[in-house]
């Protein structure tokens, strides 16, 4: 799991805003080099709000040099390169790059650089690679804790677990989203069907599929929209309650589709 | 370009937070629905750092209906799907889709809730699919802010604008594909709600929408299934037409949603 290290962050808040943009992606390591207004902070538990925990485990170093010294790759996230000859990598490539490193043992981590200035050069010097996310080159001012938030979602996204929602990471994969079907099923066709035959037989009754030429096409439409709506069995049941309560009678059974 | 709807945001910070995000990836409309602390918010103008322009151009409404009657899609943002029956799209997937809306010239927007509260389920059901960003199950808590800017950055990387950085587009084909609009057009928000009003009234008439403690869940699925179904200027009117027609009485004049 990627080390998160903010690098002589100003604000506890920030610290704290960042923690709990961690943990809504599964990360938990974090490390300050050199916090501007000391610790522990209570601005930056505050401001993680149930994400405190992250807060509480995270660990001081004097120096980025002792922050990285264990890691194996380190990427310096900056709003953009600098003139350096280097690897840059969106926040999507790094969290790639990250997990291939990660299966092989290695240890990994990102730094962040203080609110006002970003990462000073030296620093930049320190890290493997450059992570930049694409932004609006004519408003582009990510603050620290939203800089956290979006490699955070990518290591996530990125990942083997099952996500809840999102794109597989192949185009193939499998479809995890979709429409949530609640307590009911898709409708069977034998059920829709019913429910057109009731419907155009009240419609026909009432006189709205008029005139005849034009009924074919009123009749295709109208199904067309059930077909979209991908109704469940629990909806085609509303919609016969609905038809008989607006036309005032009762569903028939069965019914017969012209 | 989406418009971003924040319904009864409470605190202005957030609100500046997020125009700011808003602005990092060239998204700057923005939309309030009664802010708790009123606007103009100072607090909100100082969040926002270089983004104040966002916030100064942000549009106040009474009503999520008012804030949305011009559009013609809307997502709602939330953590979880409820008890709905309800398209889910992940940040990327929305994007896409969104993208492919943008280019028929559909005009698109997202609703965000309260931060304490979020969405409540009526506001959701007013709304064509939800947006959902895949986070940690055991610690899901998005801010509000974190929120939006996890949509813009997709809707950025989404784009046709060379980005910088971040993989090609997609994979999925070319957007030409998805519902083909024949003669008509993407039904307006407004003309969706005073279809909810002309067929919730006589489906009160009727005796339908009872008891009354099951009325709002019964609003909610029907209002639901329309927007599964992505119902056209035609549409609409074919079922203010049905609704009239089995009711045995024409549509009135306005309405209003209960």
């Amino acid at each position: 799991m990627p080390v998160i290290i903010l690098v002589k962050p100003q604000l506890g808040e920030n610290i704290g805003f960042a923690a709990r943009a961690m943990a809504n992606f599964g990360l938990t390591d974090l490390r300050l080099v050199a916090p501007r207004d000391g610790w522990p902070s209570d601005k930056a538990r505050a401001a993680a709000a149930g994400a405190a925990f992250v807060v509480d485990q995270a660990t001081v170093y004097p120096s980025v040099a002792d922050a990285i010294g264990e890691l194996n790759f380190v990427l310096a996230a900056t709003a953009r390169p600098r003139e350096m000859v280097k690897t840059v990598l969106s926040p999507e490539s790094a969290a790639d790059e990250l997990r291939r490193r990660g299966k092989r043992a290695e240890r990994i981590g990102i730094l962040f650089g203080p609110e006002r200035s970003g990462l000073d050069n030296d620093t930049i010097a320190l890290a493997d690679a450059i992570l930049t996310a694409p932004v609006n080159p004519e408003f582009a001012s990510l603050s620290l804790p939203q800089a956290v938030l979006l490699f955070g979602y990518e290591w996530l996204k990125a990942g083997p677990a099952a996500l809840p929602l999102g794109r597989a990471t192949s185009c193939d994969g499998p479809a995890t989203e979709g429409i949530s079907f609640a307590r009911t099923r898709p409708a069977r066709r034998a059920e829709l069907l019913a429910l057109f035959a009731h419907l155009e037989a009240e419609l026909d009754r009432a006189g709205f599929l008029y005139p005849a030429e034009k009924r074919p096409s009123m009749v295709r439409a109208i199904r067309n929209m059930f077909h979209r709506m991908a109704a469940t069995e629990q909806d085609v049941r509303t919609w016969r309650g609905i038809v008989a309560s607006l036309s005032g009678r009762p569903p028939g059974r069965g019914g017969k589709l012209s």
